[in-house]
């Protein structure tokens, strides 16, 4: 197996892009990935993407997107796993280069949500859970995430205004990306009195939805030109399952697939938890940015808020989180996603970040979750 | 790169299984894979489905479907290119085996088609075709298809009458295939006076949909016990794409994704077209059996129905077709299309096709076609 670099980066802010086709959101990702990376074109082309089917009536984005950025002929496919679909289009890039099958990649994530009424974009992401036995009983998304933090707080013992500072400090480096949907800060105040969605998740507890692609450029290491530095090396790509019914579960408050794919990645890139500079997280919700935090080493079970409260999760703390604005104030345009977290970790490993910029940043982890935890994709990332 | 074998084969009935799910579909044929191989597990789940978000409010079907089948915790995602999403599945399984990243993976084609208001599912089908360039502008999946084939009749010169036998010949092959959805004969007369569903292809020039599984388990060669014989191997695995529209290819009367995808799965086994004793090809429309074998090498250009006519394509002919009723006769359960193909080249290959089996069978080649010829995926597999 040949090793991987991200040469290039792409991203259109998330927003409300009405007047943006799924396609043209793709092709303006992908232009500037290829742009960074100056090159013009791929040998194979790996889409994440989620509801195109459902809300904009549109399968088959593999050749819809190779023939609209020029390259029609090449290699081209959509993969999914709901909200994870980003990283899973990454990972499946990741070994289609690596095996040798193709000498660079293109990865797009591209999402479409805001054009359809907001009770079928609802309808669309209550597919990711178990259509049988959660949908169906009426269990919509942010209902079975609810269901997950009405737990934590009763079986932990924390206050609903201890998950504040997970969702101030991603508003707060929101703030300096203009790529990022909500882009203004928030206070405590704020937090406390945000309407409620599905009690305990008020609406400062979710991520907002929307519209963007981003897209990366993948090649591998040893045909890099010799000069080039900083090499941005994907160090450990990794993909593990739970049920996906959270009901399923022996524990409903473990993320085991984090666990899992978490430590196969430390592995892979012979690192532990303690040597990671920045982990943009799946803060999907407030309480999953404590489970991950959880599951992946950072904090002892059922301690996730703490390292919130006490700014272990600012840029200048111990494990820097949402650096760009997390799902939460960056957007979470789902099957985008995963995506987005790659290029914000090769913009930190670059230090393009801006004032949210992570010290000396060297090696970055993205973690992306499709379903309430069902499958989940971590990569490391690393500047050599 | 490791070489690839298929080891194990499963597949359910195509049929109407209103009593069925579609977990349970794809754990039918799975377990049967398993079985087949006389293994218990694998280290990956690679699913092929287009239509389960649209028709079964169901997407993330990598977790549903590894919890179901016992393996909780695999990697699993879903792979969509439309009617070719099985084929990008067992592609994207080979590339995961092949890399290394594991040493086994099953592959699951899987669709439900049947539940819903036949309204619905050709609504589903037409996001194969471009939802803004064609759908929109009222062309159903058939009506393409229609189109293309009119266009044909018009410029080659043929009789839609001189198209009889690909629907002759797949109906009797699949008589003797317990798994198929249509078990009669059919007879010129029948073919004439079929109904018609778009001018010129009549009932007997499409294919049923349907619902149903066929899985695969694949294992690296290096890795099979030095006696099994014989090594089910893939020799080629090779994928392009053309534009998603028909109207905007230079020629809408030639596959050029087929012509590049069947090329380099040549290339790599190291054969020519005339090497290949039986095509599983996909006739989703007999105009669509005629462009392929063209494409493929085994026609010029214009001359596709002239084999149907001579018996080139019976079992006993030069280059036997959909020798265990095609998507004509087999049926058409659109994402599971690409693993039935390849599960019926896996039996020809092991001389278990019964009276269809081709004499002597040593190489077989599927070909599974996404939207009007957008995505085209080739696999040739070897028996050593």
């Amino acid at each position: 197996m040949r090793e991987i670099a991200i040469l290039g980066i792409g991203q259109t802010p998330v927003d409300e892009h009405w007047e943006k086709s799924l396609r043209e959101l793709a092709g303006e990702a992908i232009f500037a990935a290829l742009d960074d990376a100056q090159r013009t074109s791929a040998d194979g082309l790996f889409v994440g993407n989620m509801l195109s089917g459902m809300l904009s009536k549109q399968e088959n984005l593999g050749s819809l997107i190779a023939e609209w950025v020029g390259l029609p002929g090449i290699e081209a496919f959509k993969v999914e796993s709901a909200c994870s679909s980003g990283a899973a289009a990454l990972r499946s890039g990741f070994m289609a280069v690596s095996s040798g099958e193709m000498d660079s990649a293109i990865v797009v994530g591209v999402e479409k949500m805001t054009d359809t009424l907001p009770s079928e974009t609802t309808e669309g992401l209550a597919t990711a859970a178990d259509a049988d036995y959660e949908a169906a009983q009426g269990l919509s998304f942010v209902a079975i995430n609810a269901l997950v933090m009405q737990r934590y707080l009763h079986f932990y013992g924390w206050k609903h205004t201890d998950f504040a500072q997970f969702s101030i400090n991603a508003h707060a480096n929101a703030m300096h990306n203009p790529f990022a949907r909500l882009r203004e800060p928030i206070t405590e105040a704020d937090y406390s009195r945000a309407r409620m969605i599905a009690d305990p998740i008020n609406l400062l507890d979710a991520s907002p939805t929307g519209d963007g692609a981003a897209a990366l450029l993948l090649v591998p290491v040893e045909m890099l030109n010799p000069g080039s530095k900083p090499i941005i090396k994907i160090a450990g790509s990794s993909s593990a399952t739970d049920t996906t019914s959270v009901h399923g579960r022996k524990d409903p408050l473990w993320l085991s697939a984090a666990e899992k794919s978490a430590k196969k990645a430390y592995q892979q890139a012979g690192i532990g938890h303690q040597d990671i500079d920045l982990f943009e997280l799946h803060d999907a919700f407030s309480i999953m940015s404590a489970l991950s935090l959880e599951a992946c080493g950072f904090a002892e079970r059922g301690q996730g808020p703490r390292l919130a409260q006490e700014g272990a999760i600012l840029p200048t703390g111990r494990i820097p989180i949402t650096t760009r604005g997390g799902l939460k104030a960056r957007g979470h345009p789902v099957g985008a996603t995963g995506i987005y977290q790659a290029v914000e970790v090769v913009q930190q490993l670059r230090g393009q970040a801006g004032p949210s910029q992570v010290e000396n940043a060297k090696i970055g982890m993205t973690q992306n979750i499709g379903g309430s935890g069902a499958n989940i994709i971590t990569h490391i990332i690393k500047a050599v």
